[in-house]
């Protein structure tokens, strides 16, 4: 697409997928497991996360200048919800995606 | 605002005040409580109505032509929601939201 | 991820690649090129059609028993997003995701 | 409703109000006049501002730890569009929620 870098694009990939983890699995998993999983502090920060994403993903793919402050907030928000993931079972696929989300995104909050 | 009937504006205000009680219901109030409060089906319907009323809310704002359809699914699910919230203890603000969202829904998707 | 057939993965993605090329079309060539490619009705449809795909898949990655209607709404817009799309030069990225998308949201709508 | 101050409900009101300030009037005075009211540096920095209110009023509605970052980011965007706004006829009402939003957001952003 038109004005996206193939960085912006993997970035926006990342995004996306990250939110779709996240938000999937504290609907699906998190839900049916129960206990710890659906502890309000982590379960909100699976939603946060979610909509971080989406944010970050919206800004970008609207060419936006204000994107790379967006990403620097994601990427923050990926490693929180990455480490509370981390300490439950059955949430690897997840700890990933955000990882892999705060990795592009502070990649991108720090190109020039 | 500019093409926007008093109606419309009403019926936009009560998918955004739905979307508000549902998803912060869910995330506060549901969390805490834990029990049939988090259950799966009953927390998904709240979720899904949250993102149904930002989806007819969004359609709205946008001047679209396919507005009425949007409303007349959204009614649908946040009278399914208003039912199941009905059975569960500290809802009722979420309910009469849920109700208020699905008349003023119905009634914009019959209008011309 | 859990409950996610490949069927539902792939048209959630389909969903996803469609919001980004309408919106980014729309946000950057569109605006760039001025004329008929802001038309009114046009320029709407194209960000309907964003706001569209965005509630489809999110519904689906809600895990939500609703997501068929939302896929039957959103293969509608698609349609018509695709063919004014058509009718412009510089659009065909476009036209492709728009096809795609309505024909994986309505095997989606259509599967039992 | 439950964990919202007065203020943060009213921080989350004049976030959803600015955001269908500007999208409505992009989509549709914005379209229908042309000319300065399309310049796609303008015309974007009106859908960002409408995508960070939403973003905003989320974390608010998700009662997120992260809100107050957001409302500090969709306060200096707001800033930035009511000057955008401003320098154009017909834009009033834009401006006076733009600058709305952003003082809520701003007083937000600093409350501890």
């Amino acid at each position: 697409m038109h004005h996206l870098s193939s960085d912006m694009q993997a970035c926006i990939r990342s995004c996306l997928d990250c939110y779709q983890h996240c938000q999937h699995t504290a609907l699906t998993t998190c839900l049916e497991k129960g206990g710890d999983h659906v502890a309000p502090d982590h379960f909100r920060l699976m939603i946060d996360c979610a909509e971080a994403c989406r944010a970050a993903a919206a800004l970008m793919i609207n060419h936006s200048p204000y994107h790379a402050e967006f990403c620097r907030l994601c990427a923050q928000i990926c490693r929180d919800c990455a480490a509370s993931c981390d300490e439950l079972d059955g949430m690897e696929a997840c700890v990933r995606a955000c990882r892999e989300c705060a990795q592009a995104c502070e990649a991108m909050a720090a190109s020039p």
